[in-house]
């Protein structure tokens, strides 16, 4: 059975992990979902790595990230920590971020959240339950998440 | 026999995947072709690690890249990532990346991805297929993708 | 039985070492605790590592780093090994770090000093004593160490 | 015997791969020498790495970097996988890199890559053959290459 | 018996290498120490871990920068390197490094590295031969080395 990990922050100042365990559930009613819970982004990839490791096929982080300098540098850090976790584990984790610059409304910061973190959630199930062309037929199509699609250029 | 990958995004404006498909086809036609769509460059690491596992003896990703620092900062993350899956493996992964802000126009984008996707396939097929000094010819030529030659300093 | 370490630097102008001590053993008063002391934030990743190695459950780590662009490249650096060194064991390791340009004032500064070691102390023993739900009552919730919390967004 | 591998770039505007080749077969007549052409500076290091592995004993990159500030990002990542390449084997990859804005004038910029390959080619093979301490003599007496030596601080 | 490494580059502008052989020689006179000099701060890394590998307990290493923002790239890419060289021993690589832009005076530079290089090089003793806890009556004292100690924040 499929089993999905779902790696949320109580930096957030949106609950993106219910969120994203209610979509994982609509999506694949029939999967485990296990949740994990840490301070912040730099905390991501060994929770999303140990989960991995239990036997999920597959994780969803969600940060949240400040405004300054360094928040940008732990950005970079926590970036480079989920790939390599996933480098090490030969399994996706998909990185939802949202970065308390994207907007100046704190309503609209949290749409952009809601948003990326659904669409993010059915593009993990896709990949772990439908395999590597699942999202084959959206290739070059400009897909965003947390905006409008941008589009493919005709 | 030989087997390549491609790994391209949803996230992308250009069906560059396609396009690879087709040039590694017209330049090493026996081969075997395997295609992984994923939503973003932060996923092409892992993507193209599986694919390499699988048997790919070579990988071409596809990455495009949006405009602010942020999508710098994930670009540098999902370099050092490929870089990473490629010590790993000890084989090839072609990493070309369009980043938005490479021309004010679409059309001209749309120009260099094809451009740049059409070279760089070609230079996968040669190195994996004809090996290490397949390009040798070319060397400190200043071959460009996505631009003209720049062409050597005489 | 539990196990904590705690690793700090001479580099620090506020001895958190003692501070987290102090904290862990209240919150987890059967644990043992142990300390580690390096020169600066480049060694902290090492040092947590072999701690870890030794048997302990958890780390956390006690940064200093000064005002200038190369301290914050040092800071890079340093958070980029320490979630290596938690992907390498995966063990957590949090990561407690103080800027000097946080605040102009000394006293400021040794505030959130004070504030962020003992939060982050607390949220090592949660995780490590109370498992990877520990802290999902508090997931989204805006918190914030050396600050005031941010709060959910409404 | 000793082996030695020269990996350059169809994207440098100079034929470094040459110099070196050259520089290493003067300075050590005896020698293997096996050189690997890959289009950019993101390819060095997975050829190096597999250059050491087919047993080569240390191995010469000759990169070539753009101006913009994209370039320099893979430049930072290919130090990186550089670096990384070198900690797998434990053998030497002296990192050769001409960057396009170190000189206004093509001839200049020509001068400073034949000066920096041939200099570090005869580093390479002293380090190489000679050992560890082969180099001690100039130890803080500020080599440079592509440039004047600035020159110990007296 | 103990078994240090000394690490130095011919491009830095003072002998830092001597002066650290001589330091540990004091401070540990039954001691071993082992020298090895490369070119730059991008091959301190390969070099420190072939050393950890060979039996040192410990390594310093001796960087000199120079002041273009390639240079600090270089740093940034030594310094995660450095970082990971001991995340694969587990054991200290104390990096000191000297920037060109320290200061503008040849001879205040000059003073930095010499003061730098002795406090790290006792601070390498320390933490081989009297282990964790060794620096802990110094942690949070504001130690500074290449210039007076900041002091605690009373």
């Amino acid at each position: 059975m499929r089993k999905y990990g779902v790696v949320d922050t109580t930096f957030s100042r949106v609950d993106m992990g219910s969120i994203a365990v209610k979509t994982i559930r609509a999506e694949d009613p029939d999967a485990e979902i296990v949740r994990y819970t840490v301070p912040g982004i730099k905390d991501l990839p060994v929770a999303a790595k140990r989960l991995l490791e239990e036997g999920c096929d597959g994780v969803i982080t969600l940060g949240w990230v400040g405004k300054s300098m360094l928040d940008k540098y732990s950005y970079l850090a926590a970036s480079i920590g989920l790939i390599m976790a996933q480098l090490l584990t030969s399994k996706h984790i998909i990185d939802v971020t949202v970065h308390e610059d994207e907007a100046e409304d704190e309503e609209k910061l949290k749409e952009i959240a809601i948003d990326r973190v659904k669409k993010h959630a059915i593009n993990l199930v896709k990949l772990v339950r439908d395999g590597r062309t699942a999202l084959t037929p959206y290739a070059g199509k400009g897909l965003r998440q947390g905006y409008e699609h941008a589009g493919p250029i005709d």
